[in-house]
């Protein structure tokens, strides 16, 4: 299993008039959370795109629990739990400065090349990915 | 079963460095569409919030199927099919111009009051909902 | 002079928790009405980009007058005045439903080619630009 | 003169079709390096909000020299030069890790009430500001 810990600040771009985190931009700091879990395990996304790979998301879900305010700090806690095959799945918890939970959610990826078409995961990124 | 189909036209700002609309933006257009639906059958977003309710998302998912690109019409079908509840489901499937399903998702949302709390819908919503 | 009148409508994403539209998405909204003004006198942003050209903002400003809220429909009124030359300057009014003016502001483009060189305009677009 | 430097990281989502930062994002930027900027002198600005003064933009505007590209660091150069009467004007420039300038542009805020009116900016505010 591969893990993460990375930390966003909520601004006020990030907020609506409920005065609370707009529910798309979580899914902002999931991709900001997985391309640091990435770097973190030495892939660059700069990197995939060079080799002629790109990694879209194919699906995505997000259960809100608790809002998250203005100038809060969150914590995204990141992993990937499952062996990428034709897919990649990562998992995002964030919680807020006193450790309440905010939302939990997933991303589920695949890998496609320049034409668009689905391909096997480069081998270099499955090692990584393997640990 | 109440239904609405809604257009949405795809800028620059939407898209990504793939070419393609950047996954959080579906919601956007979800949002965009939801109101619209729900104007459709004479309830206005700003009316709830006037009457003291909220209608927070707490729980969205999305699944990408066709890569919708910059300058494309996406016609957006959304509906309710269940009576509200505690919850109120929101079903959606955008397709392109030509006829590709491009992405289908749902949210579900709950009333809360100014308070934060969650409340039963109000009487005035559950009639226009159940038509 | 070209001119070109768009409406835009206020959506939840657009609004901060002062309740007011965030001052970022004008600029979403004046790349919409420029797309629009653009596509009125012949000109396809795609078509442009086809041919090996970008357009993209080199300078821009906006003064906010009046605040624009939620479930408000904007009009937008576009023009261009001068003759482009090695740039193109774009103008934007905004107002809303009672005719208050909210924001007025410009974005001046250049023309460069694939390489990131600026360049001359395509002699396609400046005569549909010229009228 | 108080002046912050603040760095942000370039992600997916900031990022069009030319594969460069979308035009608005610089200004969302721009919030986020003023936020820590005021924070850095001890203004923070929920709190200004919970003493009942809000701080919109009434004024903005930008100069782009040098795209800032995908998983580019991006160091923002803060700063307050003149004392704020009725207007605070905050500038900003940002640089890639090359340090070549990308863009610098200004933010003018003025300071107004719960009920929209314009006001003085409070002495607190203005005592911190003033050094």
């Amino acid at each position: 299993m591969i893990e993460y810990q990375h930390n966003v600040h909520v601004y006020y771009r990030d907020v609506d008039q409920m005065g609370i985190v707009y529910y798309t931009r979580y899914f902002e700091y999931f991709e900001e959370a997985r391309t640091e879990l990435l770097r973190s395990i030495g892939i660059s996304v700069t990197d995939i795109e060079k080799n002629g790979y790109f990694l879209p998301v194919i699906s995505c879900s997000c259960k809100y629990k608790y809002p998250a305010k203005f100038d809060e700090e969150l914590n995204i806690f990141t992993k990937i739990t499952e062996e990428p095959r034709s897919t990649l799945k990562i998992e995002y918890i964030i919680r807020n400065s006193n450790d309440i939970l905010c939302v939990n959610g997933e991303t589920i990826h695949t890998f496609i090349n320049k034409n668009g078409k689905i391909v096997k995961p480069p081998k270099i990124i499955t090692e990584k990915l393997r640990g």
